[in-house]
């Protein structure tokens, strides 16, 4: 048996992916989607009050092609919250004129990969910080669900604590490059969904988002070991972004 | 040929998950929907019912995501209440607002691999007693359905049973540390669906589940001849949830 | 090139899936319900006509779970009295009221694995008698479609006969030890669907289904050569059952 | 780098699978009923005319199981015919009562493994007349797409051409046995659509495709080199037989 | 950690593809269909006139096949612009007679395996021409997605730079004997979509996809790395197959 790593865990995260039935939208009539577009505006100030609050954070961002046409990716201390968040929306108005499409359910983590021995992380106030972010307003966001592989000879599960530290330390150093351009959140999902883990990848430019994650897969860990799921890209949604969306 | 396990079964197990229609449920009468909740209401009786009776236990909860609304994971004594149970809530009034997403069918399990020589494991009562277990009402449920591999050099059913007996105990290990904070119910489906088995946890910290599955990867059972399906999680719906999830 | 195993074939096969559509069934007035169900009646009767004129045979059995309601398993002389069966009941006013879920075209099929040298199958009345057989009203039933297995060195088709020979020998006599608990009809696939094989078996005891197959799984032909379609288990639909399912 | 095989090309080919919606068909008035046929016979016969002006052939069988209803096997000059063939067939008022369920673009070819050196394939007249064949009437169809694997040690474009050449004469060897009995058209998918071949058979004994397909399986380039996608087998869909496919 | 190949970007590119529902287009009055049909003639205008300023360029061809009617392929300075594009066209009036049936999101890339050492790419008018272009008017498309393979002794990631440049030269060469017969656009989508690379060629004679794209398979790239998606295969939409498409 090898030694599993261990992890802190912070906010539990929902990113509820959906697309808009445009069809639906322009039959309804003008006070109608009035009406949805109002309750969908109080909805994203609901959210952003809790960031204020810091009992949690949320993020909106139209996706660019048919994968979906927006995502809500929501941080709250319990998966009660998640749920009541969830069927809240989908109980609004608004969401009559959508279809989900994808979700992903998981919780911030942090991996002791790169701890130092004898310091306490939860005594390190960064690291706390970064297990209840506030998600940040960048321009662009990309997401996608990955899993170590457990294959033949590339079975990450069977390697050393020491191998698997120095490989993963190596991946920290090129993560570290795009500091200032590209911010990521781990969440973990094992138990919780259908690969380990999710990456949300936050950046003003989204062309970091493809030299970060093709330099990576170039490093040991990506090359040997990373199984990826389906990845999603979009554009910050704003007030004015929301409006133009929606207007017919 | 290697030999195989010998296993114990107990009750036959339908989970089934199912996701609401909400445009459907708001475009409904107020009248309809009184209706449907008190019919909905008077099934959760009947099987609170037949759980007191012990001759079966049934669980509900919610599901975070879109994966599905809720599940009602029904254990029974046959096949045929397993089918009957199904078409009744087919019929219901409620179930017009629902849709069903995932079921699996399968059979409470204990394996012999823990088993000690010359003892008759059915004259244990706590063994039983968990092939007919009341399900608890833990917070939060996590289901998720797996195979062992059979791939190249990663072949359990090619192994001597004493590796394999070496192998699971290291695995009960595990488990038996997360004592008193999840339960796990084993149910087997080789021969009743697309899995060999099916793993429901119960857990009133929803965050044991991801410790629990993730530490038991780097074991070389899950790490070298796990395979897993989707994984669902989610909250206890008791009256007071299903009231809340169901109102207007 | 590895010398092909010789098959006998009897009866065309073809499992037909579906679900009901219970809200388009509870929406149908009761006179709608009553001339489907007599309908659906008149089906069944000319199907248990055609058996006992042993010109084919037919079985109905509910199943268990999401993936269909029930499954009409009918064996004949010829893929057009198939392709007419099904066109037949798709006409029916009761298949308005049901949606297809998987069906799988194939053929009765007896492998010479088992065959004695110097000794013509097809003058063993019991060999002819099973390729073309008089479905079983048992209890239960399990239907899974299969591959054999070719990768790299786990390649079926790369075996000599010989090795085939000795490993089918081995399986068969796993077979045997459930004679009388398991009937067993295997039809061959390759070039009607898109698994090799259908297994479908029926047994008064759905636990024997579990029993057999796992006991298999530790033989090597499964472990190392067999690849699983989907599981469906399900329960004898007779003229009660059928009654009982289809009351509003 | 492997040498590239050689490779011929005629007409180009569409497979149009699609499903008879038969609620809608039922629910159709006996007058549109009957126009929409009248318009499907027109489309064959204008079909059938251009196959004896010799400008393409196009065949039209049922097919068994759920997979779909029938479908309309056209060969042509260019892609832009086959798309208007599909776009008239889609505006049709029989296509209002389908459902398209599966399609496959390919190409009539044929490979230089047979060829004799010195010998220029197109100055023989056979060669050419099976680039543009005429599509036979026979009793059944068969249809699967399929790749040659690359993976691992399993690898056919990375075999010399020679080792290739010869393993393709034994595969030829196979297929010249059941000469008379089984007519195959391979159609070249490389570039066009998901898999790299897609085979077509013709037998009126519709067994003959189960024990040519399952010979060659033991043949190394079906046993290590072969990957088949779905299987669709079916029934010639003469007038008669289409007046009773439509009869309500 | 093997070396990462630098690579240049220019324009972010989406793949529209959608299918038509051909009922609601017959069902729609004739001056409805005419609304449609102009609205789209003014997006066709608009994208043609992007392309005239050199601020992005547009190609619209059919698809021939189930998998989707037509494509829309836009190239534009900034993934905002994409979703720009995306949701006016959702917005249109014909886009409610449209299904959308596959997108893909990538940005135009060019590697530099072919680089010159101490040659800055940028300084060549060819190189950023490439970057940006003008996408060709032919008479055929051919779309599709694809990975450089992970696995086992296949994997492309773990090469050293050196080897990764010889087999992309070799690579090259293939392509550049299709000169003048096919146009090929790359671009890349690691971050972004599910595949690393979409590649859409461009040619008069459809037959070149199929040569270029096989020969290339027998090349050690494709042969050992090459891992592809769907395939889509399409004709030129000019006013002219326009007004003949939609014609009722």
């Amino acid at each position: 048996m090898s030694e599993a790593a261990q992890t802190l865990e912070g906010w539990y995260a929902l990113h509820d992916f959906r697309s808009i039935d445009w069809q639906a939208w322009k039959a309804a009539s003008a006070a109608e989607r009035a009406a949805a577009s109002d309750e969908l505006q109080s909805f994203l100030s609901a959210w952003e009050q809790t960031g204020e609050q810091k009992q949690g954070s949320t993020a909106v961002y139209t996706i660019v092609g048919q994968k979906a046409d927006f995502v809500i990716f929501h941080l709250r201390e319990t998966l009660e919250e998640l749920n009541e968040l969830e069927t809240a929306f989908n109980k609004s108005a608004f969401a009559a004129f959508t279809k989900p499409t994808y979700s992903y359910v998981s919780i911030v983590e942090l991996s002791n990969y790169m701890g130092q021995p004898g310091v306490d992380p939860l005594q390190i106030p960064e690291v706390v910080a970064r297990l209840k972010p506030a998600l940040p307003k960048a321009k662009h966001i990309c997401f996608y669900p990955m899993n170590k592989r457990r294959e033949g000879g590339d079975n990450w599960y069977m390697l050393s604590m020491d191998d698997r530290k120095t490989m993963m330390r190596s991946h920290g150093m090129i993560g570290r490059q795009y500091a200032g351009k590209v911010k990521q959140i781990i969440t973990g999902s094992v138990g919780f969904d259908n690969w380990e883990w999710g990456v949300t990848l936050f950046a003003d430019d989204a062309l970091q988002f493809k030299k970060l994650v093709y330099e990576m897969r170039f490093d040991e860990v990506s090359a040997r070991f990373g199984e990826f799921g389906d990845f999603y890209v979009g554009n910050l949604m704003d007030a004015e972004t929301l409006t133009k969306l929606l207007a017919i």
